[in-house]
């Protein structure tokens, strides 16, 4: 094991990613609510997987991607997650590893299979997810090396983790462990129904100071304020105290903390392949700026450049080494 | 089993491909030929895979990208080839079959695993690949259906079956069976090397008149007839008396025959991104035409439509329907 300081460290659903491409008719006769992500067992998953075109295996999981990013953008990234020794957790395990992040979970020798995410990308780009967690749901506190997490300098949780009672109880000691160390602690929100499910709870996290990030998009903020007026929302997420960073897609992000608002646009492009991951790397730049020092205009101007990246191809994995696009760019970190 | 008529009927080795990217400098450590594919073993495929970045999973294999493409153009395809009863191989079956294409062969119960082929691409957009051939060297004269080959009006061979003892008796047993039929039966060279590597049988199969439409790029059909002069191996092509079609990339096709020449433009697109199946792609354009009576030129027109598609994204199976996409484009069939 290895503790030199860790950048970011990140938990949350490991996940395949399979994805396939569909005409807006599929969501329909599907009943698949757009852009969300909807969680599934078994044997529905089986069934989608029958109704889907050619698909294609990537890995994934949200948080997994932000810290393939970070490791991307040349920090030092280590992730924590539940896969099974069965083909696809190995080819997760491959991934993760193969840009340089930590990664020691054991995954499990048996129970259910390593976690999948059917993703159907229209042709406008946007994804939908139909999540069948698996074996991530089973990552449990004792997978957690408390030095592993006493040695990050950003601990990044995953508001989909709380889904299920074992991967939410990891998340509550890595957020207490970290909140006794000196590490920032950021949350995603993950998903406006994700934050429906646990509006309360996220709530009290922040409120109770064990968080002292937020990361959202509009819907997930409004979603948590059960306002349909951003500016409440982001006024609101700002009397919490936190650092609040809302992503807008095309029309940029806004960053609120205390009395300073910044606000960076989005990266322009040629087109929209597939948004799957735009989110989970907009995080990474930005959590790449914060670690390295970088003010918030800069770290998100770093997370509309990779989010750029990763919504030109397919998949949430970036395909280009992202420090060499910030230094091509005039974001050297 | 169903014997209504098949337009395309493709044998070849069944793969699924793992794509990354990686630099040129990749390339040169590994001692890969850029471009071409090259046969590795079981061991060198699991260290590569090891060195290997973040990977996509991907169903392939030449002449089952073909038939894929044929069904997605709307016409009804089959397609015979092995792989094995793992998760891999339920992948390719899953995919093969998601686009309408006839698939019966049994997966192999053990044995090797399903062939894999490691593709790397660079920033240009060229694949060069690593193939394990795994079971699909396994297929055998026990796995073709002999009503099957009788009921296609194109069967449709890989070159690269060449490489082991039963799948080549496949393929010459398919080849016979189509002779002795009405069908047309197509030959795709495949690559340069594996020209090299059999290029006097290749030719016996042309003069034999076992094989009477030859599919190549300019590489291959030079390696056929050993000559860096592309006009003269042209000629030498039509001198055989088949039906000669070449793929010059972005210089368009030729196709020779008899003493009628015809030459398409290629497809303008914006951007290379991986050209995995452009060949394959461009072969299914032409068969779907064939198959439906086009002549020549359209046909050549509707190869290039097809793999300007695939070459503006990772992987070598089509993200939209191709039906649609040449009925947009004034190339309905």
């Amino acid at each position: 094991m290895n503790y030199e300081p860790i950048d970011v460290l990140g938990l949350g659903n490991a996940l395949v990613d399979i994805l396939a491409h569909a005409e807006e008719d599929f969501l329909i006769a599907e009943g698949m609510r757009k852009g969300a992500m909807t969680l599934i067992e078994e044997d529905f998953a089986e069934s989608l997987y029958g109704r889907m075109s050619s698909a294609t295996i990537i890995s994934g999981g949200s948080a997994a991607n932000t810290v393939v990013g970070v490791g991307s953008f040349g920090l030092k990234g280590a992730y924590v997650g539940k896969v099974k020794d069965d083909p696809l957790g190995q080819a997760f395990i491959h991934d993760i590893r193969a840009t340089g992040v930590g990664f020691s979970v054991e995954p499990a020798a048996d129970g259910p299979a390593t976690g999948r995410s059917f993703i159907i990308i229209t042709p406008d780009g946007q994804r939908t997810m139909n999540t069948y967690l698996g074996a991530s749901q089973l990552l449990s506190p004792i997978d957690l090396d408390e030095e592993l997490v006493r040695s990050a300098r950003i601990v990044y949780l995953e508001g989909y983790m709380w889904d299920r009672p074992a991967a939410k109880e990891t998340f509550q000691k890595a957020a207490r462990l970290a909140h006794g160390s000196d590490a920032r602690v950021a949350l995603t929100l993950s998903d406006p129904f994700c934050v429906d499910r646990f509006r309360v709870e996220f709530l009290d996290l922040i409120r109770a100071g064990l968080v002292d990030t937020i990361f959202a998009n509009r819907d997930e903020i409004r979603s948590l304020y059960q306002t349909a007026d951003l500016h409440a929302a982001l006024e609101a997420l700002r009397a919490e105290g936190v650092l609040g960073v809302v992503t807008r897609s095309e029309e940029g992000s806004i960053v609120v903390e205390g009395g300073a608002t910044f606000e960076a646009p989005a990266f322009p492009i040629d087109r929209v392949v597939d948004t799957t991951g735009a989110g989970d790397l907009f995080a990474a730049g930005f959590l790449a700026g914060m670690a390295t020092g970088a003010g918030h205009l800069k770290s998100a101007e770093l997370g509309a450049l990779a989010a750029a990246e990763i919504i030109q191809h397919a998949g949430a994995r970036p395909q280009v080494r992202l420090a060499l696009l910030a230094a091509q760019n005039g974001l050297a970190l």
